[in-house]
């Protein structure tokens, strides 16, 4: 943690019970059978990038490091789950004992991701393995979302000021709290929850509401009485009776007589309905009129990458936006649909890769316990392809890489000239943490190094080019060899 | 809290300061201009029910009336507040003495409510009533939504049992935990998520994910060990191969040679993929044949209402229903946009009503203290309408009552041989909670039993007939007299 003030809302609740039911019935199953300690390795992957989009970027791994570093059931979690009538004493003992030890790889936050690659690997015990499946999913898809959905709303903003205002719409206090931190994360540059700034170090920032204006007797008076507190940093509001009859002459009035004597300048004015091109472009040239050329226009009210776009095209005059219920949701899309599969298990001291069949083709899972390689350009380090290989693989930097579509296996490509990355990073080993957290800001400064090495055609909000994500040959063939074997014996 | 364990997510944090940094720049603001004590009145309402529906089911007072009781700053909150460099010594030591002394009213959770009613009203000091907009909206947004979907979702499933099992796929912890709350306030039967049942009291169920099935050599092996286990709840998981050709042949066989022995009938079993309609046809077919005519047929995957109707009409064989993420986010339409909006304030002992204009008629709020009647037929104990009134209208049984459209005021209906039921309760009074907090499972029938109370018309899916929510004469007059002064104003 990288929080400075002792309260932490992860310490300070216990959320190993934040459980799927069946988790803990095959855990009492996996005891039952003598199975607990077969070693697993479960794959956390998705499928499809939301909103027809490129790439998602990584988030929740701080979040799911506090959650494993802290797992623990409780007295009252074993008398509730006694009381079900379902579970061995043996079981519960286990619980009561519970100490995590497994190997736990994750993408880092803030790393762009895309479909069907590992973002998260457990290797460990399988009533351990398993039991942690809720908890990643749910974190990771989260988080994951926030910042997929902020990031495309920062691009369409084109380096103006975006801050998250979605708390009172967000799903859950989770949802406020750590979608502020996702949010972030994907570019936005403040955050209006404050206790997400007071936890995460991210910037809150807020000014009046229109009740603010309506407890005065005139929209001026409340001006006026604002100016006077915050003259510092003085955002008026001034959509609460008419934009441009009422609330922009009495902000430029109040500027002049209050702020005006002392030499300070005004931050800005606040739109938050209307007309967004209209307002902002009569809004711009009275403030200019007026002398204000440095106030800055302020707009909030039900945006998103689409609006934001399209408004800038229009020609509005903008210098910085406020988003709320549909970042803070990811409202056109509110879905991640992260899973984790089953990949292989150890039987003698070898590992028998695993794989989920489906008759819907995309839902075909990749065997084996796998790295993720992400290869660069030597010339202008723009990522070209990721690669799944088995875990003992080597890419030789100084030879040819032939990529070949996992499909349409005539599509290929050779690569020179090329250095890579491995995106699986060591977070624990054998329960224990082996990785530092960066903060959150450090976090979004990589993602925007990051995401700038992606091609701009896979940036594109709609149909943007499918980034490869391949497999070595090796794996590639080992998967065949499986579902060959499979369709043999369900056929 | 129904709680019969010592953990409490609630208690064992401190939410205080998930609020809008704005609230505590206006408060701030009160205080230097002398208004902190100034008595001021707020109404949260909304203005449209999600998915084109006719009615939202009211949920979360009870985490409301948590927060609300345990508001109070820290140390921390306060050392984070003054390195703003924002805030006045006056305004910080008045939040370490923080006591909330506010009047709250709700609407209890389960109530079926329509737009433009207030859901909640707060009466208190503005510095107070302004700060916990934050929270009321958060929490009445969130769990109000949910609920409203699952009520959809359960009346699809038309009184076959829905389990609520989307916390993998919720936006954050609280998404999943008061998610499955609300989900059981709109009607589910279960969750699978296991800390809302520990916290809440309502049923955890779940049985084997498909990594059960593939941890074992064969599915025939996976299935015999786990009716070995639970042999008197035996659901089996038949689609991690083939569900015709290997699943159920496979599930039926352990039934016959694991339970039926025992004298043990199978509980169920569970499909997780491909065609619902189709496959749980033949499953059924097949179980019939083979004797198990009771064993249940449980769907899951990516359901919704508009899925569980069509599979349903479509003849498809289903007990009951797992429904995950588009029940946990309310996928179809995530955001519930309540708002909380300055009705009036207190001047000189009198009540000065007060009003929000907009550009947008929708948006023009109903001002002054209100309350919130419901008229039932005294017959048949259907409701009615929904009337607003101000705080000191008594609505005469014994009279004829004229309702009338607050637009088209010319739709005009009477109503005789009716009762009254005011919807706003009191919850606190002067900071004291004075309101007793039904069990969840408790709010769920009363939920199912005031929702039989609204005419089908009301409860259609699509283009639902729109309920009468209705203003007083005086209320009426009140309103036209605000609005006619302030298009006087700002014309």
């Amino acid at each position: 943690m990288n929080n400075i003030y002792s309260f932490d809302v992860h310490n300070d609740r216990n959320l190993t019970m934040l459980v799927d039911f069946y988790e803990l019935t095959m855990g009492n199953g996996y005891l039952e059978k003598g199975l607990q300690d077969r070693i697993a390795y479960f794959d956390m992957f998705f499928r499809r990038v939301p909103d027809g989009g490129g790439y998602c970027i990584m988030a929740g791994v701080e979040e799911l490091i506090e959650y494993l570093s802290s797992l623990a059931f409780s007295d009252d979690d074993i008398k509730y789950l006694r009381n079900k009538n379902m579970f061995s004493e043996e079981f519960l003992t286990y619980l009561k004992n519970f100490k995590f030890s497994c190997d736990v790889w994750a993408v880092p936050e803030g790393n762009p991701v895309f479909p069907n690659e590992p973002l998260v690997t457990v290797r460990g015990p399988i009533i351990q393995a398993q039991f942690v499946e809720t908890m990643i999913l749910l974190t990771v898809n989260h988080q994951t979302l926030i910042a997929t959905k902020a990031n495309r709303i920062c691009r369409a903003a084109n380096e103006r000021p975006v801050m998250e205002f979605g708390s009172r719409r967000a799903q859950g206090y989770d949802g406020a709290i750590y979608g502020a931190r996702a949010a972030v994360i994907g570019g936005c540059s403040s955050t209006a929850c404050t206790i997400s700034d007071k936890l995460f170090n991210i910037p809150a920032v807020g000014t009046m509401a229109h009740s603010w204006v309506q407890l005065f007797d005139t929209e001026y008076e409340a001006f006026r009485s604002w100016a006077e507190i915050y003259p510092d940093n003085c955002v008026l509001l001034i959509d609460t009776y008419n934009v441009i009859k009422s609330g922009l002459p009495n902000a430029i009035k109040v500027f002049d007589e209050i702020l005006k004597p002392q030499g300070i300048r005004p931050a800005g004015i606040r739109i938050d309905s209307g007309d967004i091109t209209y307002l902002t472009k009569r809004c711009r040239k009275m403030l200019d009129d007026a002398g204000y050329t440095d106030c800055k226009i302020v707009i909030s009210n039900s945006l998103d990458e689409y609006i934001i776009r399209d408004v800038l095209e229009q020609g509005a005059c903008i210098d910085s936006f406020g988003v709320g219920e549909r970042l803070i949701t990811a409202k056109s899309e509110p879905v991640f649909g992260g899973v984790y599969k089953l990949s292989a298990i150890e039987k003698d001291s070898s590992i028998i890769p695993k794989i989920k069949i489906s008759e819907n083709d995309e839902k075909i899972t990749n065997p084996g316990f796998k790295k993720v390689v992400r290869i660069f350009d030597k010339e202008n380090h723009m990522a070209l392809a990721d690669v799944l290989t088995l875990h003992d693989e080597e890419i030789n930097e100084n030879e040819v890489l032939e990529l070949f579509n996992p499909v349409h296996t005539w599509k290929r490509k050779k690569l020179t000239n090329f250095y890579t990355k491995d995106l699986l990073i060591p977070i624990f080993k054998e329960g224990q943490l082996v990785y530092n957290s960066p903060t959150v800001l450090e976090i979004k400064e990589f993602a925007k190094k990051e995401t700038e090495k992606i091609w701009p055609e896979v940036l594109r909000f709609e149909n943007p080019h499918t980034y490869y994500v391949d497999l070595s040959d090796k794996l590639w063939n080992l998967k065949q060899d499986l579902l060959h074997k499979y369709s043999n014996i369900y056929k």
